[in-house]
């Protein structure tokens, strides 16, 4: 907040209260009372806390059907493991970029022997939880006891070059075509800010260690391009619920750290223009991300995640 | 470093100069020539350094054609972007442990809808390489300069369940087949320590920003199985090496930072006893590892990886 060395503060509205020095929202655990407020127009903002493990989850059914109906037309849309777990993935951790922050157009091998810029740069509409509370290496999570390890939510943009990933993801998953940039907003509101909504129907139903009654969180989003919005969908559609997303990644053993983020990956709604990237809202055809484009998503009260596209 | 709060040291042979109390080799600049000497046999070893982001790479031919044809034996082998460049994901960097740590054995979904202890836990023989400089975010390290960037060396035993691997990895990649530990050597070995040596012919030729006299690392590997030999290979084998890495996990933007480990990918030579991994040395069949089981990998000068499977 402000120049020189960073803060943390409280958002309340229009205002931060700071709370002095410090580089983590994670490591503040109250509030002196006697908080300066600073208006939120002159904040410049940093990470708000470290990144630990970044792991992009693929929880909208909507986002995999779509997904799976263009690149494996001949095949169901759905990998036969999709609705047993929520399928995940270790994203890079160094290259979470705190919203505002521009982009690079990354480049890459669109096809074998072809080395340049991204001709398909598109953006993910996500959620991200944070994680607060650490768990112990070896010790599953109970999915029953999972939310008490988040700490809040952000809003993630995971920027996706959808070229260099459709060259280099098999057989080990996506690498160059997300680790050049991941977005999150500024703030981290803390789940209580959040509404509950109840879950989509889990069909089948889930085993036992990811048992719990669904749940979403009922959360607007829009995505604007260049000023205008061009999508507007809801975390609510999401199928996999956040403490499934946790029981699953600790139930061969993996512990938490705090600051882990945890996304949920893009959104998707059933509807044409509730799609949470453009590689499903143009059907692959385009365009894309042009430099100069500015993107913002947004999502009461989770607040708005920027990023301008630069060559 | 012996009970108490951990130092760093220099290994010297049986003993250990102890250049006082830390918790990174990477921040350790210089010795202060009055180091007290500590025998090998009397250190408890933590993690030399905090892991930042841990990338798997998969850059052994034979390895990678050896998976191919026990996985997709109706199909080539090596998938069309392997021999154009060094395939890697991102692994979980809070689940790298030191050598000496026990290893549960991992629960997951082995099939759809059975969830239970892995039937094919498996090790992985790997080298990493530590990150000792960083980059900044969105510029690439070229390939002739990448070596500045690289602290040293250490072995790696990236444990691998195949059952649970199997079913989740289509289409993200690994994820919970690898993410419950990853073991690695306990000290750090500076590159000026390692023989280099001629890497294999690449055919074709890498792309400019991957091209360099390949070069590779002569470090003779064994795998020991509860005392026994079971494969002696060589890091020479490696097709890509480690400044193609790097030039290419950079190539898009995404940057280093210090503690970043870079793996290998499992090394398996062209003899059937030169393989990496007990999934190739038994062609699937098994046995896997047993409860109990203790692997050590070693390969002078690095030293040696143990772990102890437990239930």
């Amino acid at each position: 907040m402000g120049g020189g060395e960073p803060h943390v503060g409280r958002v309340e509205r229009d205002t931060v209260a700071d709370l002095g020095p410090g580089d983590s929202v994670l490591s503040v655990v109250q509030d002196s009372g006697r908080a300066r407020e600073v208006p939120v127009s002159e904040v410049h903002w940093h990470l708000p806390f470290s990144v630990a493990d970044y792991v992009d989850f693929y929880s909208s059914l909507e986002h995999a059907t779509n997904m799976g109906r263009m690149f494996r037309p001949d095949q169901e849309p759905l990998t036969p493991n999709w609705r047993h777990l929520p399928i995940g993935y270790h994203g890079r951790a160094g290259s979470v970029v705190v919203g505002g922050t521009d982009v690079r157009r990354p480049h890459g091998q669109r096809r074998a022997g072809d080395f340049g810029p991204s001709q398909k740069l598109d953006l993910e509409l996500e959620l991200g939880f944070v994680i607060g509370k650490a768990s112990v290496l070896g010790e599953p999570v109970p999915v029953e006891r999972a939310l008490e390890h988040v700490f809040g939510a952000v809003l993630v943009n995971d920027w996706s070059a959808r070229d260099i990933q459709a060259f280099e993801y098999v057989p080990l998953g996506p690498f160059l075509g997300k680790s050049f940039a991941t977005s999150i907003s500024p703030w981290v509101t803390t789940l209580d800010e959040l509404t509950l909504a109840p879950g989509v129907e889990q069909e089948p139903e889930p085993l036992e260690h990811l048992r719990i009654a669904n749940f979403a969180y009922d959360v607007p989003l829009a995505i604007e391009l260049n000023g205008d919005v061009v999508s507007r969908t809801n975390a609510r559609y999401l199928y996999w619920n956040v403490a499934q997303q946790i029981a699953h990644l600790t139930s061969n053993g993996a512990s938490l750290r705090a600051g882990d983020l945890l996304a949920t990956g893009t959104i998707s709604g059933p509807g044409e223009r509730e799609y949470g990237s453009l590689i499903e809202l143009t059907w692959n055809d385009g365009p894309f991300l042009q430099d100069g484009d500015e993107v913002v998503l947004r999502g009461a009260p989770l607040g708005e995640v920027r990023g301008r596209i630069v060559a």
